[in-house]
């Protein structure tokens, strides 16, 4: 087990994204009708497979038979912690999964989703995506009750909550409860015997979707998951809600209503598949619409418009089609990067990006270029794709990002590196236009981020950006 | 990690020893001295290394640093478990670690052990040989004051009630407390961030000894993992007695002084190794001396006595040495018996135990032979070695057992089959012979079993053999 | 290791990408530089990591010191292969490397490259691209002299041709012998002790050209290769040229001089990385003249234009160009296609291909579309895209493909499946448009594409299309 | 597989057992009678799991289903090697299996036995137990005229040397003439698609033997591995006999009838299993008559005879008989010994061999011990052992070995170290003596050995004792 967490470790060193991580993706299940005793778990499978960008490091699947939960999971992709013997075991007709990206370094079997509990009233599975902000005083008050805690994750708390307030209630009443207790960031999956849970932090930072099979609800992270089993979305859950899937339908409780929402804007700059629709808007649509706020916002005389593939290219074409651009596939992707990796030579890592991407010196030689990304946040990987296309012969190369200057950490459940890393909280542009070597360097202003949206400020956290985070954290 | 449980799975199908199974082996050590970081951490692992024969199915160890607990685990050998990659990470002064068998069939990596909790005062790691008969009890009382169980194990009881009892006490006074209440047999190891904690049930059911190693504290199942490790033991764990090892030396608490003992005798019949002395008896003395009983006992006119091996052959002898009779050996043993396993033809099937063990025809043929076992649990392994040695020419084949009939279930610790499963508990002796198909059949009498021990009935339990449980069990 | 090729089983069942597969992909290095003993080892690491998409079922590195060849090798991707502890031990400053993928079916580690031989002279290592079309014809005449075969690859029997020629002289020597045996398409490295070389077929089939990194010679199937390894492309080798590096440098001999040229058509269409230039023809560059042209070919009334990523891409951007329309990202593509599979229930194998691609609903809805993709062969996966477009709304789906129909099998190291299963073998295009379920669908024209490579017919090999075979094959 | 490879070197390092290490086994069955299609495989496999000790560090089988042979193989004992599901596809009539220890330190993948070959009459598996003297010389004869060889085992230069005599001949004649090219020891089983066929070197260095299974028969290094499948012993392949059995039956051709025998006296002292009979001698009886033979040679005044596990015990017992002292278990083995291992501390490397063996000191405390070794190879292990006896109490310790000194290195298959680490040629007794510590040293010397064999030295070969030995070897 260690062994694979050691590859990881020196997957994060080499592959370092510069990117921000999402924490994970959750899927859950409920059928009433059913071809075989493994459906439940095979959809989850399939669910999470597409869920699988929200996390890299762990997989698992809980199912119950109504009378008791079984689990598997482990370090890996999905595809490698569940194989079709595993399937076989997993036998029941509700099911919760998780994929997960650690946030806190803390990656080890232990802290892998879903986690399952005995408690007074039975049994109980739990699949989270996101953050407390409070736990240590959660943690606290709960140990001076007599708790003990097995993990670090904050889900751990969550279920010590909701076994303490189980004593004389049903499952949902001790979950709104805790939902008053805990404050953050989360779309969390609860499963017990015969009972499908979903909550949404009463913000809706963390996304949470409904689906319907052949009148089988689902409760998922992302649409995309959804159109992948096969399944048709039917709304987002509201934030503060509880949504109970039982074998009498669907039953929902809004337990708190927040004028505020706080829906995470990185989730339409980076982490969601385009291909979801999350609280009614196409996440490829508003990156595209991103890309052609942008080309309105720099005026840029240029021979072409590249991206940094994959996450660059929806806002690149937006950005191409406004300014009257072509778009050129300047930079390849080695679609083949592994998980493990032989250290370079001294010589060879001053290359460092060329074994993910390389520069078509056909396509960008003696040409001015627009390189369209996402996001920057160390920049040390935009330094050198803006020397592979110098090297590669590109005349001029100006930078422009489809989103503002990421200056700020989240405490929500996303991996923003520390403070000090991220490179637009110690620069300032003209700085960081200098550091990366671009011609110039444009990033997407707040406005015009949520004119893409279409809709304002105070629907979104943009905290990683602004500073202004939607709620309190513990310090 | 399933895959090697499945593996597991089909061990016990097909290489069924047809014995009792122990269920744990516990170490720790607490350094003043040491060489590196590891070595902590690799006195254990050689600690368990000597405990192999205890639990066969997970293994791991924790160490402590004196601020944090550190833990590698997982399902299978030590030497498959901790690999000396792990060893290295785990740096600490402090170590305690765990071999197992389950008792209960959960056999899984949530079961393994150490397990490491956060608790109100900091971090607790448990390491527990033995079974609780009252845990249904415990963890009912445990869930109504908000307790989650994560694990299927009583160690995990153990410590919540630890973390409820320590809210304002040191860790020996909860534990103290703990032991009021928790009922049944207990070798347990408890570290905390700079303390090594080791307590005995009231009844010294399961063995604990101390040993000393270059000024250092050793706590282990059996002194022959002193041995292994260079150290010599000092004295056993009192039954009731905790024993407290920090920077200031060793310090003992008797906290409950029960009259009777009721020390395992299967740990001299099978369990612990020859080499190991426990509660001042060597193991190899008092099989010899069983052996010795035995013949005694019988009056068998033969030409030679052989042993089933390895765990007949130290009776054996002391038999062969009695009756004045040759001791051969008659039946050899592959020592490459892996641990999975190809589903044999109808036709082998029905050889079964020639997997793991032949009869020399030139030593067996045209001999009446006294072939002494441990002990018998289903009968039917010896039920084919007897069928085997008449093939191979032996004219009669007298089966001796070096102990009682084995009647009744074991509650504390030891898996011991289900009730029906044990031949003697369905049948007398007249059927068993002529079930395994021997000339005559002889088992150890109780008294002489107990002359052997040169002690009497009230210092052992010998529940397996009389139903006389020395406490009660939750049914 | 069985145990993986079971997996690659399922994974060509259930992935099964409906596309021709290459067979493999070669690097070599003679380092005269170098800053340690592994730099030749890590430098093939990198180029085959960089080579990947050539071939990921087996990989494996040949290094040699001067005096002895060692190997490493192994079923899987080159980061699954050759792990760090591999690199160290591969000490050497000539390397070659290789990974695959098995046209024949016959996948095992025997038969994974590169292979290392004993002969007269010394070690021979080889890494073969390609497929010989008299290896029947050759094996025979082999046997008949005493040769044995441990593969089934005509690596070995080229390996053999060597040796046999080898009595009395240099490599290059008996290289020449043999390639004028040897019929069919090769691109082959072999290392002696001290010398690299390579050989390309006389019509230059399979590409294969020559790198500079740092005043050291570099050979690759690709030079995508070099620009990852930082290397330089100098030139391909000629077809039918012999290359041979040693301490003195770079020596070539042209042994064969066909005025037949007959570079593989496909690896521009599919195989190739659009970043690789291959005999002066940049990838991406053709493939988007493709979609120029075949815009010039269709004229179809649309909204937009979509790709099949991602081999479809750099053709729909041509296309979407050359026709004026918008390009839409309408189909997005799963990230994390994992190498084993749980089967899917029935409800789920219709979906079948939403497990990798996913329609893109606010992108279609509504839109007459335009589908742009590489190449069909045997249309089930088309057919299941355009439904999925109709069932996202769209209101049109034409179906343009940017190579002409793939009627033939190709014998020269390409799997492109049995003839019966290439759709536009058994179908004309009207009865594939119906089959797909598409409004209309156009296929590129052979002039097209020639036009789009500015060439003419007689410099490819475009068998698979015209049943033009270039050379005879062996029946 | 390089991985399992340097865990064997860390095991060969660690473990080092101080003993001979025999090269392999063999097993080969023809089946006329079968209940399923794997039949064949399962009985190999069951046969060389019961030869396991022969070779651990690699396995493997291969079938014939009449038409084509097919192959698994790999690193590791026999039941890691080959799990169910190989098992499952290896169908066929015929098979051949084989375990071996590596003599020459080239211990990979690709010298993993039986290997197979296409040759000019079709396909060939070989499995060899033994080692050709004059390999050099016949690798540099076939390289001449063009054969090229992919492992360094002799194994392959013997399917070279068959396929080039099989122009116009049957296997068995070819084979005919390999054998009079072939000098050295060698056990060989051949298998066509439809013969299996055994052979043994002129002097019958290197056992083989014949069984029937319900009228199939059988070839195998040991009888034991017949008696684990439930087989008979017919009898042994006679020195120069070639036994093809086909489904007319078994037909013999006594090739070569050599009146020197040379059985590997060494296979009765320690390699075969006690249980196994070899050209008519029993290997227990042998061991326990060269035990009595030693008793009347040496006259030594002691308390008891222990053993030194496993392989010193049978000797042991018939010293003790003879010597009229008791037998007892004073030194215990550790029954779990692993094969990787954590580095020991200083501390720890001084204890060494105390990770295996344990004195029990109730036993030998106050006692003049004689301990009965079968054989000392460098002495250090020995040393060590007398030292933990003495800590252990012992009085006094006097070593006998129940073999004489070994001065000698085997060149037919043996591994036995170099001259220089065997002390006995470097060492006289009396220093032998001093350096193991022992109050006195006694070997069984050459006359008693042969009269504990009931045979002339002219039937064995005993040249890793006297230095002669049956055939020249090459230099």
């Amino acid at each position: 087990m260690l062994e694979e967490i050691k590859d990881l470790e020196l997957l994060s060193t080499c592959h370092a994204e510069d990117k921000f991580h999402d924490e994970c993706g959750v899927f859950g299940i409920f059928l009433n009708e059913y071809e075989d005793d493994c459906e439940a778990a095979r959809t989850t499978f399939y669910g999470l497979y597409a869920l699988q960008h929200r996390g890299q490091e762990s997989a698992g699947i809980a199912v119950s038979n109504g009378h008791e939960i079984q689990l598997h999971k482990g370090m890996g992709l999905i595809t490698e912690v569940i194989k079709p013997d595993h399937i076989k075991k997993l036998k029941g007709r509700l099911s919760i999964g998780h994929v997960r990206y650690s946030t806190t370094g803390m990656s080890n079997v232990v802290n892998t989703q879903p986690l399952v509990f005995h408690y007074l009233n039975g049994m109980l599975a739990l699949a989270h995506n996101g953050n407390l902000v409070n736990t240590v005083e959660l943690r606290k008050r709960l140990a001076t009750y007599g708790s003990v805690f097995q993990t670090t994750s904050d889900t751990e708390v969550v279920a010590n909550l909701l076994a303490r307030y189980s004593q004389d209630n049903k499952i949902e009443d001790a979950l709104a409860r805790c939902i008053m207790d805990a404050k953050g960031a989360f779309a969390l999956l609860i499963m017990t015997e015969d009972r499908l849970v979903g909550v949404r932090d009463p913000m809706g930072i963390r996304p949470l979707c409904i689906g319907e099979l052949n009148g089988n609800y689902i409760l998922a992270s992302e649409s995309a998951a959804l159109d992948t089993v096969g399944a048709t979305l039917i709304r987002d859950v509201n934030p503060g809600e509880i949504v109970v899937i039982d074998q009498d339908g669907l039953h929902s409780r809004q337990v708190i209503d927040s004028p505020r929402r706080a829906h995470c804007i990185f989730e339409y700059i980076y982490f969601a598949r385009p291909d979801s629709t999350i609280d009614q808007v196409n996440v490829y649509q508003a990156r595209r619409e991103m890309g052609r706020q942008l080309a309105r916002e720099c005026n840029i005389d240029a021979d072409m418009v590249i991206s940094v593939p994959d996450s660059g290219t929806s806002s690149a074409l937006g950005y191409a089609e406004e300014a009257g651009l072509p778009f050129e596939e300047g930079l390849m992707k080695n679609r083949y990067v592994g998980r493990t990796f032989i250290q370079p030579t001294q010589k060879m890592r001053e290359l460092g990006v060329k074994l993910k991407l390389n520069a078509i010196e056909e396509v960008v030689c003696g040409k001015r270029i627009i390189m369209v990304d996402d996001s920057i946040v160390r920049g040390t990987t935009s330094k050198k794709i803006v020397q592979m296309l110098r090297e590669a012969g590109a005349t001029e190369v100006h930078m422009v990002v489809a989103s503002p200057p990421t200056r700020f950490p989240c405490y929500y459940g996303i991996d923003t590196s520390r403070r000090e890393e991220l490179i637009a909280s110690t620069m300032d542009e003209t700085e960081i236009e200098k550091f990366i070597g671009a011609d110039s360097l444009h990033y997407l202003s707040m406005e015009a981020m949520f004119a893409a949206m279409k809709s304002s400020e105070d629907t979104f956290c943009s905290a990683c950006f602004s500073g202004k985070y939607p709620m309190e954290i513990e310090t």
